[in-house]
């Protein structure tokens, strides 16, 4: 009996051992995994997100570089939920607004100030929705990255949603909604999809 | 002898598994550390990349959502030195280019195919860059969680960087230059910027 359970423990041992070790492994990979495990969730259980989950998502968000290193980005969090009924309640896929932790516009301002000789002017800023995008996939990383799931529904260049979106949250009017991410928990079982593509990609001319 | 065996193998089996458990705890937050330290690298050794780090660059590149999963993006490596040399060898921060790994050059499909009645006719994809970008941001990523580094540099809408390009490389005339990115080994000691600030976070209205 004894015998037995000595094995037992032995062969438990290796086994958590085994998990161990190819877990430090993939630890160096888990940002590459986290990239190709990111999915387009749009079912979501309901439970709100905390602020701390909230935070982290945005810190994330502005991690993310922007040309002249500018930051032109500004993030409206819709956690209200007779807000989120108001803004999305009756519109298309209402459910997986509602249903969602927190429903997060990532927003930009569309121009930049400029001083030249003691005089402050502003200028169009022509990279904010790059800059803002690359903001918006690093939230939907974190999400992945935290066991939650989110989904980037497209605002800017649509300019009757962008009108929408920035009277509904009184946006001022250099700043424009570039994307509205639900982010919650996952209620169904949604898979990553595999979109690699070798025909893509041209080596040192097309 | 037997007990303190059995006793010995449990507080084993425990700390293995404890090592194991605070791994899948930290598995998760190397994902969220490598948004976080991810930083404009350029400054490189001048060691190429090999195929086997292009292919992974690519296939996170290739990990980004799309607006109605389109994939409009196509990629340019440029990972010959003589072209290196030709297109980036005269201009500004040309050591940035000659030295990196490979330069990545993300373009994207600026139309898109649309069917009806049978037949087949090109449309504005007005949501090509914001793809290209999220795509951007997940090669800079993947570059960061490889162990190498790399810089957005801008293109698109600079019309005229946009046609240099877009000359050099022979793209078709519905594909647009996104990014040049340089990527390769770090020369130098780059350190992520910290760029949270909580003012830039609104709660449910402006």
């Amino acid at each position: 009996m004894r015998k037995t359970i000595v094995k037992a423990l032995c062969l438990l041992s290796l086994a958590v051992a085994g998990i161990s070790c190819s877990q430090a492994v993939s630890n160096q990979d888990a940002a590459l995994a986290n990239i190709m495990n990111r999915k387009s969730v749009r079912s979501f259980t309901g439970q709100k997100l905390s602020d701390e989950q909230i935070t982290t998502l945005l810190k994330a968000a502005m991690a993310a570089p922007t040309a002249m290193n500018y930051q032109p980005w500004c993030f409206v969090v819709i956690n209200d939920e007779s807000k989120i009924a108001a803004m999305f309640g009756d519109g298309r896929g209402a459910d997986m607004y509602l249903k969602a932790g927190a429903v997060i516009v990532v927003c930009g301002e569309t121009t930049m100030k400029r001083s030249r000789n003691g005089e402050t002017s502003e200028m169009p800023n022509r990279f904010w929705f790059e800059d803002c995008s690359a903001a918006t996939e690093n939230l939907l990383l974190a999400a992945e990255a935290m066991g939650l799931g989110a989904v980037w529904t497209g605002c800017w260049p649509i300019e009757n949603r962008c009108e929408k979106i920035a009277s509904e949250l009184g946006l001022p009017e250099n700043v424009m909604p570039l994307a509205v991410v639900p982010v919650g928990y996952p209620a169904g079982d949604d898979q990553p999809k595999d979109k690699w593509k070798p025909e893509k990609v041209h080596y040192n001319q097309w």
